[in-house]
């Protein structure tokens, strides 16, 4: 079992992602999809002229500052426009798709933060009425019955909290998560980077493989929302997952590239 | 079984329907829901800068005019904001949704019909390039699966067409497709209206009762949208269904209150 998790920045190529996920099923690969879509609800906060606020938490953290009009705005992008435009891809090319958010089935539960520390300007501010959390538990009941039933399943955030809230949650964790939880062998992490690099602005300096002994070394190369995708895959790795891979969706095969290793390839040490 | 429409029209109470829902499927009643969300699409449609279109084709029947642009829009309204937080409201109340919309595991499957003539101005016009159908069949392999393993379907526009695009269907055609194939006895069809009314402006003309060999005689009284529910009616009837109820989704009970006969009761010949 494969968990794939395509990232919402821009530049990730939909289409072949798509194109490359219903040959890989068709091939008898089992996967499951997890995608983000952060870049789509900024261009529609945008538009809805409520621009998106980024924060950055006390532990040095960056998050999106989600109240309830900009957790409706989330949903929106998320789920009514990529979700459904990915699900719509894969049953033009024959792959019986089936969309659902964290909501659904309560697929993807965990904590609400409704409060949170931040820095701004250099000062420290508490922000309320935050509809943020984390996953911690995942609904594999649902997403197994629809795999035995040749469903492929297409999951996105929000994430529902334990009081049945709808939360903002980091895809990168989810999908770790999602991993664990279905006791996937592969955890693929794609976005529009080549994979973990030892420079940012240098592809040449991708660093191809990690062990999971070496993870808190390479952890001082990992900037912005990377380091995110770090630790899920420290977090994984540690829950038993075989091996996690920091993969480039912009490539034209972007699953299957990241599975024969294109990327930054973390395993159990041997 | 029951199928229960909630439509998307301002002034339905989504806090009253899910509620009475929540006490009906705790006392063991089996109720799919499917809901609109026109009001939606319309305002957001508005914020966006893309004000919505409704046509005229020559067969009389009034339905948005669907391009891409407008698509998205009405996935993001439908799927992203109604569906997701009729979800959330279910979940609060412990009842475990799970949001689909038509396009997932091919639902609601229909006809796309790409051009259609319509009256503007008293001309016929051709437009090309829409997303609009026609709901032929629906896919009840994947709600006998949820609803069987406990899991509560709340179902939404789009369909998707047999060539895989995403299509703008009329609600209460779903409706009624979903109720045939669903074997359910009863479909209730609740918008902002008491039910089907003699006189539209005076609410104490309401038809309280009739039967399938009456539904000709009544259909000169539908207005509008009323006219399509009560053509889903009688399809419904024609297909097995033992009775439409046409009631009000305004009230504190509307799903309750539409079982127990408030509204227009449509029922096979005795």
């Amino acid at each position: 079992m494969i968990v794939a998790k395509i990232g919402g920045s821009a530049g990730v190529d939909l289409d072949a992602v798509c194109r490359d996920l219903a040959e890989l099923t068709k091939a008898g690969r089992q996967i499951v999809l997890i995608h983000g879509g952060s870049h789509e609800t900024n261009v529609l906060s945008e538009k809805l002229g409520k621009p998106p606020r980024f924060v950055t938490s006390v532990s040095g953290m960056e998050s999106r500052y989600t109240d309830r009009e900009t957790l409706e705005i989330f949903e929106m992008a998320y789920v009514g426009k990529v979700n459904k435009s990915i699900v719509e891809r894969l049953q033009k090319l024959g792959v019986n798709a089936v969309g659902l958010s964290g909501l659904d089935g309560r697929l993807l539960e965990g904590r609400r933060k409704d409060t949170i520390k931040v820095i701004e300007n250099g000062k420290m501010k508490v922000l309320r009425d935050d509809f943020t959390g984390r996953v911690e538990r995942a609904n594999t009941h649902l997403i197994n019955i629809l795999l035995s039933n040749g469903y492929l399943p297409v999951i996105t955030p929000p994430a529902i909290s334990y009081e049945g809230d709808a939360i903002n949650v980091d895809g990168d964790r989810a999908a770790a998560v999602l991993a664990e939880a279905l006791k996937a062998d592969t955890l693929l992490l794609l976005s529009n980077v080549p994979g973990l690099l030892r420079n940012l602005h240098d592809p040449t300096t991708l660093i191809r493989s990690v062990t999971q002994d070496e993870i808190d070394e390479v952890m001082e190369f990992a900037q912005g929302r990377m380091k995110k995708k770090v630790l899920g895959a420290k977090e994984a790795l540690a829950a038993g997952v075989q091996r996690v891979i920091i993969g480039d969706g912009r490539r034209a095969r972007p699953i299957s590239d990241a599975l024969a290793g294109e990327g930054t390839v973390i395993s159990k040490a041997q």
